[in-house]
C-alpha cells in the first residue's frame, strides 16, 4: 500500500493504519473472539455498520494486517485471518485493555482477560502470540 | 464525563476515548516533545487543523487525561499537562512505536526512541513514567 504519510513519526504512522474507532475492534474479534467472517464481525455488540466494516476489512487487507481466503466450506464466502503484522498488534491491544481496566467502566464479564495480561506480563504475551500464530498462520489455517 | 458506551469491552472503551487519528498525537507531543500550549500542538508536522485540535483538547480534559492551567507568564494563555490517567497511556504509545519500527517506513530521525523502548523493556518504561510524573504532576508543575 503506497501512500503519502503525514509524517515519518512512528506514532503517527501507526495511527494512519488503525487510528479510528473501528479497525482495532475487528482485530480484537480476530484475536480474542475467534471470529473469521464478515457476518461474524458485523454481529458485534458495538454495532458496526456494514459499509464501515467492509471498508475497514479492505484497508486491513491492503495494509497487510489481515489476509483474505476462500472458505472451503462455503463458496463465495471469505474468511479472514491475521498476518504476522496483524498479530504484532497484540501488545498494543493488551496495553489498551490494561489501561481501561484502571480507568474505564469495564464490564466485569470482560475484565478477566486484561487482568490476566497484567498479571502474566511478558510470558503471557509470548504464550498468546504463539497461540495466535498457530491459529492464524499454522499449516491448518493456510487455505489460499 | 458521563456517556453511553457502545459496550463494556476494555478495547472498545479505550477506543471511545482515543480512537481517532489525532488524539494520541497530542498525547505524543505532551509526552515526548515537551509541548504544552495550543500553538505548540498546532505546529506539528502532521498539520492538525485548529478546530480539530480545539475539539481534541476539550475532550482530553473532559476525559481527565489532560489538565488545563493558566499560564502565569502569559495571561489568557492556557497550558496543558498530562494527568496520571494520561501518563498511563505511555505503554500503549511505546508499543505503537515499536510496532511501526518493524512494519512502517519510520523516519530514521524518529527511530531512536522506539528502538530504545524495545531494548530497555520494563525498566525503561518505569524510568520514563517517573520522568513524566515529575514533569507533569510534580510540585513545580502545579500551577492551578
Amino acid at each position: 500500500m503506497k501512500a503519502t504519510h503525514r509524517s515519518g513519526c512512528p506514532i503517527n504512522l501507526a495511527l494512519e493504519v488503525f487510528g479510528d474507532r473501528w479497525t482495532l475492534l475487528v482485530i480484537r474479534d480476530l484475536m480474542f473472539a475467534g471470529k473469521r467472517s464478515f457476518r461474524e464481525f458485523l454481529d458485534s455488540e458495538e454495532g458496526i455498520a456494514s459499509n464501515v466494516l467492509s471498508d475497514r476489512l479492505k484497508r486491513l487487507v491492503e495494509h497487510g494486517l489481515v489476509s483474505a481466503h476462500d472458505d472451503p466450506e462455503h463458496r463465495q464466502k471469505t474468511i479472514y485471518r491475521l498476518t504476522e503484522k496483524g498479530i504484532a498488534l497484540l501488545p498494543i491491544l493488551m496495553q489498551m485493555g490494561i489501561w481501561s481496566l484502571d480507568y474505564m467502566p469495564v464490564d466485569p464479564a470482560f475484565a478477566g482477560l486484561p487482568a490476566s495480561w497484567r498479571k502474566g506480563g511478558a510470558p503471557a504475551l509470548r504464550r498468546l502470540e504463539a497461540e495466535l500464530r498457530k491459529a492464524h498462520l499454522g499449516p491448518g489455517s493456510r487455505r489460499e
